[in-house]
């Protein structure tokens, strides 16, 4: 296709792993016919920001601009936009394309395209080079994987359910979480309290597995109904073959045994967290319960929607401490320290 | 409960893990009111004989009588027995009591039951000591724990559905295999050429993966459309992607994550062996097909009639090799080195 014309925004870009990130300008494509111009007014840091900045999975090209929790307000529409119009409250998340004719595009399931485009760090089909995401003022995205946002929610904690509200909410979603089941979330980080609160929110009894005593007191807050520390064997004892679901959020590797020892029969551990080392797992103890290990990525579109609008009639929304674009490198670190409930949310009306 | 009154019966036992089956006389209950008494005809060898017989599970008590695959005849029945009656062909799998009451009962699913009693090293809850399995000429058992037999199914090959035949049908089942889907068999042994019978009987497309080159003709004679050499990476690594679902039944430990690697979105490793150490798995390849990895035990008494029905009305039976009592020693060693097609069952009349 033409490359179309091109506008340049503000953005808040990083030109090496070790670079801070730092004020700089990109250009963003004058919506097609099936665009959506979008001024992003919020946008979420997700701890995937940092390892894309840092090039700590290695694809990362340079100069880079992260972001995908992103909300804002729709300045204009491509001619054949029938779903926004100029004024609209939307969000994005980590997509912004896909093939849309592939089996997992037909099943609304297009995080799992083999043709899908990141919001970040994918090759840019329309201006050439590789996507740039949320921390900048502006960004152009095919109405497609544009998200209606419910009027009731605050903005700025709407940000972050475009990736750790969907993550977690799919996985509960797609095994049937309900009321009656004794659901277990390990860790309450950015992922793990939106675990908690869907978790809370579908009727579930909820055990926060946490290394941290400290977040006891949050954790129930939030939803749970019990906490226990994961690092204290003798609790863990306690816990076995009591769980219909668990959701693993955490990136660390993790006891796998142990956890599927947690589960009834039937149960199934999830990761949505993504150790890079190889973790251990015995069958023995799978098969004994008929127990399950899965994965999970981000949500589909439609899935998203849903959450979305679920959220809006449950007034659900993330914890989130909001932070000026300058200060996002100062974030990273505290975000490295799990210094932060539950999530930093940057305005971007700082970027004017 | 008052201890009933016993009978003996001539069997195979064993006195200690370096010693080999011999005959000896065993003890069976009189038949109480709600038990059938069954005359053994067949009894098919199971790899788990084996590792009760010699201790490898490190819970066996001596002396030991092997044999959960047992077809036999009805020779009386106890007061309240509706179901049976003398003469009726019957099968005994793996299990020969529950406590009926638990939630797995409930669910038709009593090898989860905590308090299941296997037919053979279980505590007798009637005689004392341990259950004896079926290399004997007769047992005794509770008639919910007894099932029928088509009658148009050969006698010896249908032994070998009640272990072997169950433990790969439940599997298949529950996750639902059917036509238009690719389904890997890894193991052509006793039960994976069960798992290629049924998964082909299901309509799926069946590739075998096995480390023997030898038995393409024979998998394919079975049902597989394809056989795979897996210790072969260039073979290997065409499969990618392919497969909604594989049944893994070989106890060696497998490299999970090539397996994983293999499946579809939303495929399924299903394990029914369980090799005695740890296997690595990665949680990446999981998360981003949204796969699993899962385990399956033998199955329940609803199904394990279920699938006899189907065996009957699609006459599949196992693929065996009759054996006199007196030939079980040498057919562990031959079992040992893999030369069986598919599965061993001993004539009981032979113990005559």
């Amino acid at each position: 296709m033409a490359k179309p014309i091109a506008y340049s925004v503000k953005a808040y870009a990083t030109n090496g792993a070790a670079s801070p990130l730092a004020l700089a300008s990109i250009n963003r494509r004058e919506p097609q016919a099936n665009d959506v111009r979008i001024q992003i007014l919020y946008c979420g840091v997700c701890h995937s920001d940092l390892h894309f900045a840092r090039n700590e999975w290695g694809f990362t090209q340079y100069p880079a601009v992260p972001g995908h929790e992103i909300i804002g307000r729709v300045t204009a529409v491509g001619s054949s936009v029938r779903k926004f119009r100029k004024g609209d409250l939307v969000g994005v998340g980590c997509l912004v394309d896909s093939c849309q004719t592939c089996p997992d595009c037909q099943a609304g399931l297009e995080q799992y395209c083999r043709d899908m485009t990141m919001t970040y760090g994918s090759p840019d089909k329309h201006l050439g080079g590789f996507t740039f995401g949320g921390y900048a003022q502006g960004i152009v995205v095919r109405e497609e994987f544009v998200l209606r946002v419910p009027a009731n929610l605050n903005p700025a904690a709407t940000a972050p359910l475009l990736c750790a509200g969907i993550t977690t909410y799919s996985p509960l979603r797609r095994w049937k979480v309900c009321r009656g089941q004794t659901v277990g979330v390990v860790g309450l980080g950015g992922l793990g309290h939106m675990g908690v609160k869907f978790a809370h929110a579908f009727g579930a009894h909820v055990v926060l597995f946490t290394t941290s005593p400290g977040k006891a007191a949050d954790a129930k807050r939030l939803g749970a109904s019990e906490v226990v520390v994961s690092s204290d064997a003798a609790q863990m004892a306690t816990q076995t073959g009591r769980f219909d679901f668990i959701l693993n959020t955490v990136s660390v590797p993790l006891d796998l045994n142990t956890y599927v020892g947690l589960l009834k029969r039937d149960g199934n551990l999830v990761a949505v967290g993504a150790p890079g080392t190889p973790m251990q797992i015995s069958a023995m103890p799978m098969i004994m319960r008929r127990r399950s290990f899965s994965g999970s990525l981000i949500g589909g579109l439609p899935e998203t929607q849903e959450m979305l609008d679920f959220c809006g009639q449950h007034a659900i929304t993330a914890d989130v401490e909001t932070i000026r674009m300058d200060q996002i490198n100062e974030a990273y670190e505290r975000m490295l320290r799990s210094d932060v409930k539950y999530r930093f949310v940057i305005d971007l009306a700082s970027l004017a």
